[in-house]
């Protein structure tokens, strides 16, 4: 059944999200996405596996990118959606409807309704972004049809509550190698235990106070974690290396060289080897455009602590923002659910920005 | 082709290494040996499995058991045997030379010359010591023929460089488990960070100081080590769990009951779990049985460390010792290589306790 865009936001969430499209499995749900814009008229579509681009040409002087990506976590029993009222609020229960569903869903009910937008509009459906990132959808574009994603700026429509979200931690990844000297457990003082030599590593990491820190206007919260741990060898061998795995978010005022930097500075008697890096993105909120977008929807701007692919954007110089509906906190939660009244709420918000005077 | 039990240790050890018998493959060993032995005559043999229990029965007022097990670490490019000279030394290198067929072999070469011993001897050849202990071979004959262990004093020929080792240091495995709160790594304040709070836990362990501690006259020096530690969920997740695994090597002084209650005392604050738990030996050589067998063969005692089957037989109620040719530190190593000296020097004292008048 093709998909009616003029059901309103809404029927719209829950009719995409019935169509599972699980990271790898988007080709039912784009096809479904391209048909339906494709009958619009107003729309230059442009498919890329399956990524469906679609935009407006009528010449204005800016041009913003909004963008949802269509795939999920895997489905936990929490499909097909359905509708449920929790202490008074109506909800719209089931995998995708917060991560991005909802978001997509606004987009595609406002395609057709803005004919005569105030800027210019580049509607972007993309895949794979909840898997590993060489297989995401606006990566990809962005390698292969760069021209499909110039902007002036872009709204990604992840969950945010309904508020903006702009910029985001930059992410590293380092492992911190201690080494010893192996030995049978019962003769320990003819070896050299590594694990034990970890002990000032998470006695660092325990004692550390995570700096929060200013940008454009709003204040990221930095971290620093072990998220894994492993040594030894065997029961009765004295174990000769330990690997603590620790993840530093980083404000996005600081480059990932900065924050390389910091974290060898910590462990600096250790081995630290750099295993992931992902800068950061200013939220870019005290530009003039943005400005006049937040007053428009009418929303308050916070930082975004998560990477998310507004960084994408913004190594392309595309200042970008999250404004979608659904609560982050629910997002991949087997109770995922959207309340309604967020989903209208963000169709509004981006229809009174881009079709005002 | 059969054993020649008269070639001498030395060719004795070498034709015995040559046969393979990594620990669950002893079935050709053990054949050569039954038939070797039941060509004797003056000894009763009795087979269990893989296992060769061989008994004079002279009636003699004490009896010793002299005990071997015939089974190797797997081999790793180190057979067959060959012989070399290192800095003037003869030696015969190749799996099983240390570990333990050059004492098997000793043993082998002594059965048919004791024909009167002083004492009664019980020679036992056993399958499986270097796998899990449920598969021990004397664990199987303690089982199912405690008969056949019957002994006044037990000698083990395990490699302890041609001097006596007494007892062995008792073992105690525990789990060490701190808990946390999961949370994305995003936003680790919502989180509980267990990783971090194993640095007491290192820390304790880095600050410890083993005792020593004498009993009957030796001094044995404790150890405790983490081994193994792990923890985390995932790259991008704070990690609700941590567990150090904790090897306590204690002396044969301490019941197993007090071991347990140390390391409890040690970690009070965090959950341990008792994962395995071996009571230690008291090596026994103060009795004056044991002090004739140190002076007829002219051997140092000294502790043991490691946990070997001389606590099986201290479990019977039969003090026991370790006493037989090679370097315990090239036991399992691939370079293992015996000195030919000391298999003629561990037959030679052997010969001369149990012949002596």
């Amino acid at each position: 059944m093709p998909l009616d865009l003029t059901a309103g936001p809404v029927d719209l969430t829950r009719a995409i999200c019935d169509i599972e499209s699980v990271s790898g499995n988007e080709k039912q749900l784009a096809d479904a996405i391209e048909h339906a814009v494709r009958a619009l008229g107003h729309l230059e579509v442009t498919r890329v596996g399956n990524n469906v681009v679609a935009r407006t040409h009528l010449g204005r002087e800016k041009r913003v990118a909004i963008a949802g990506h269509i795939d999920t976590v895997p489905v936990n029993d929490n499909l097909p959606t359905r509708f449920e009222t929790l202490v008074g609020v109506d909800y719209l229960w089931g995998r995708g409807t917060v991560d991005m569903k909802a978001g997509v869903a606004v987009q595609l009910s406002l395609a057709p309704q803005l004919v005569d937008p105030r800027y210019d509009i580049t509607w972007l459906w993309y895949d794979n972004e909840e898997v590993s990132s060489d297989l995401n959808g606006l990566r990809r574009l962005s390698a292969e049809r760069p021209d499909l994603l110039e902007a002036d700026f872009a709204i990604l429509g992840e969950p945010s509550g309904g508020e903006v979200e702009g910029g985001c931690n930059g992410t590293l990844r380092v492992d911190v190698r201690t080494t010893g000297l192996r030995a049978h457990a019962a003769r320990p003082w003819v070896g050299d235990n590594a694990i034990h030599k970890a002990a000032p590593i998470l006695e660092t990491l325990a004692r550390y106070t995570p700096r929060e820190v200013r940008v454009d206007g709003l204040v990221y919260r930095e971290a620093l974690n072990a998220v894994l741990i492993s040594g030894g060898v065997a029961t009765n061998v004295i174990p000769d290396e330990c690997v603590v795995h620790v993840n530093y978010r980083f404000a996005p005022s600081r480059s990932g060289e900065e924050a390389v930097q910091i974290v060898r500075d910590l462990f600096g008697e250790h081995h630290v080897t750099v295993v992931d890096l992902a800068e950061g993105a200013r939220p870019g909120l005290d530009t003039p455009f943005a400005q006049e977008f937040l007053s428009a929807v009418g929303a308050t701007a916070r930082p975004k602590y998560g990477w998310t692919d507004v960084a994408r954007f913004a190594a392309l110089g595309i200042p970008a923002v999250n404004y979608g509906p659904g609560d982050p906190l629910k997002a991949h939660a087997d109770d995922e659910r959207v309340a309604l009244s967020e989903i209208v709420a963000c169709e509004q918000g981006l229809r009174r920005w881009l079709t005002a005077q």
